[in-house]
């Protein structure tokens, strides 16, 4: 197991991914991460039976282990997402993803805790995916890439933090794809893991949810750009199809009530319409912007995986059909939390989850903010979610001695 | 004005529908209905401006004219619907795309009403739209053809009624994009409706399905073989891009609790993912049916156009922002419909045009049906649609003299 540092335990730079970047257009995206390598003696087990090795995993982290490594936090990050939390974006500039949430003084107080963020496999930010070089192949592994599962990406996150040093969490906190991995940690290394936090999230992917996937997946695989997945070599780029799938997921990350707020029926330029298809309304500029953006951003095989990671997951079907026996017997402490306006993980995925910890005799508080904000609500600016995310993880803090 | 034969009045058919037919591939998808013809002494004045001329309209009838033409229904079609409401379909073999309310004994009772249903301006069964040939350059319209709008769909709904010798109409109904052409002839021609009947529909169309509208744009637009828009000539046909706008907005037809009792998260064959990108859940198989059996019934202008007719919809906005000034004084008696898990035309986009109406002194009677089965709830078996339409129905009749 080759390993690359840590910022609070080392500082050496890693100049593997460097050298990686000319070949990996997607990986040359974030060459600042440091990683954690694993060769061919501590290969990932995955659910589709392929022992992945070698394999990287890329993270960022804030604040500092203590001494009993008590205080760690480990943050799941959501479809396209990626490990830069609270730190600026490489590649867009923007400010961490989860600033809101995660700072000196925030809910997840970095001056208390130590806080690691990992991208997860099969993504497109230093850690291994269908865009990294397929070790047998020399090229890309492209749709090679094995097939990746919720409890995959935690797999690799709990080798993550074994080669980190860090034996258990205290916390386990993401949203949406995030939040499945919160559940995954539970139900998996339950004893690894004080307190989670599940956010937004669902123990299922919903028909509607894999039905709205599957048109992303389509739009990308229908851009002859694509290639048959292998457009890294042909050097050319799903563009036009990856950013149609963005555009029609941004919607579900949003809400008809913020869309109306936001948009409106406005027009782009003066008070009329064009008679053509311009973008004539404001909210078709908006969305043409979030395709195009997200296009400079990520990469297309890695969404095809990604999405696929979230139809596939059913935390109940792993457990005999009931999803109370993934948590039977644990000590974990949890809150959940939903937003009213979110239709993509609706309240009721939410409360699914809570009776299931209910029948498993587990601590667990439910929190359904009020909010207009759609399922995206989570990455934003939602004061009653940063107090009762404060009051949950203070008071874990407190049961927890830190 | 060049005019063809309607069943009931003449049985001449029109040579000239299937003379173009190996011309224009779309139109020749509907050799079978009568047409009026509209030369240039006739043009379709249309909101964008143009005066167009030559134009014509397909369509279909059912039932008998009465002797003082006092018992006539217009069908308003839906976005991707036409004007087989009650006969086989000549494309897909399938029954009339409404015979579940319209027919003998049905609530839109075949046996005492004459039934019209006419293909919309800008589609492509028949009546001129982006596939027909521009007469000025002797090609395929393309996006040559002017912008459409409900408006524009309206005026030539009542050309041909005038064509067929029908002044007013005793019933106008419509469900969706049908709905919204209900609301629109009862505002331009109040004088020519006695009763109207707008369903699952809203008198704007919400910033969040033009957000779905543009996204099935772009897929389409994206696609190579669209050619922008020249594909008749190039001979290519954009499919998977029109597949891909059909998927999503497929989703939108339906609701979360229909996609889970229809298919939940059933593999396709055994139990168990296949690990690929395989169309392994049903969701996935039926989605890609939906897309790809579109595709051979519909043309992808026709759908651009169509769906920017639906954006552009706002008919307060038309009437100095207040939606009650589009009635008033109309001695039209309205009955508006929705259903409750139809979150493409919410009830409370039913209720903003019942509102108004009230506003307005008009007589509506609002009824929201329970229905699982989401905004294509209007054209399944719906018994509580059918008494609340046939109930509605029958005393207008009363009150009319029928």
């Amino acid at each position: 197991m080759d390993t690359s540092p840590d910022s609070c335990l080392d500082t050496r730079t890693d100049p593997g991914v460097l050298r990686e970047t000319a070949r990996e257009p997607s990986q040359a995206l974030d060459p600042k991460s440091p990683v954690a390598r694993f060769g061919a003696d501590a290969p990932l087990p995955m659910d589709s039976g392929v022992m992945l090795a070698p394999f990287q995993i890329a993270y960022q982290t804030a604040g500092r282990l203590n001494a009993d490594r008590s205080n760690a936090v480990l943050i799941c990050h959501a479809l396209t997402g990626d490990q830069h939390f609270a730190h600026t974006h490489p590649v867009t500039g923007k400010p961490g993803w989860w600033e809101t949430l995660v700072g000196p003084g925030k809910p997840v107080d970095t001056d208390r805790f130590f806080v690691v963020c990992s991208n997860v496999i099969g993504s497109c930010m230093g850690s291994t995916g269908p865009a990294s070089l397929n070790p047998e192949t020399g090229r890309p592994y492209g749709l090679d890439f094995p097939l990746v599962t919720i409890r995959d990406m935690v797999r690799a996150q709990a080798m993550l933090l074994d080669h980190l040093g860090i034996g258990d969490l205290f916390l386990c906190i993401g949203g949406s794809m995030g939040g499945m991995q919160v559940l995954q940690w539970a139900a998996l290394y339950p004893e690894r893991v004080f307190a989670a936090m599940p956010i937004a999230t669902g123990a299922r992917h919903s028909a509607q949810n894999i039905a709205f996937h599957e048109v992303g997946r389509q739009a990308i695989m229908a851009d002859p750009a694509w290639a048959d997945g292998r457009y890294l070599e042909a050097g050319t780029r799903p563009a036009k199809g990856l950013g149609v799938a963005r555009m029609g997921a941004h919607i579900t990350y949003l809400s008809e009530a913020a869309l109306h707020r936001k948009f409106g029926r406005r027009f782009q330029a003066g008070s009329a319409p064009t008679f053509s298809f311009n973008a004539d309304f404001q909210i078709e500029s908006y969305l043409r912007h979030q395709g195009l953006s997200f296009v400079e951003r990520f990469d297309a095989n890695a969404y095809l995986y990604l999405t696929r990671a979230m139809d596939y997951f059913d935390l109940a079907e792993d457990h005999g059909g009931v999803l109370a026996n993934a948590f039977r017997g644990t000590k974990t402490r949890f809150c959940a939390m939903s937003f009213t306006s979110d239709w993509l993980f609706p309240t009721a995925d939410s409360r699914a989850i809570v009776h299931a910890l209910n029948a498993a005799s587990a601590p667990v508080a439910f929190v359904e903010v009020e909010s207009d904000k759609g399922h995206d609500a989570f990455l934003l600016d939602e004061p009653a979610m940063f107090s009762a995310a404060k009051g949950f993880i203070d008071a874990a803090a407190r049961a927890r001695g830190l």
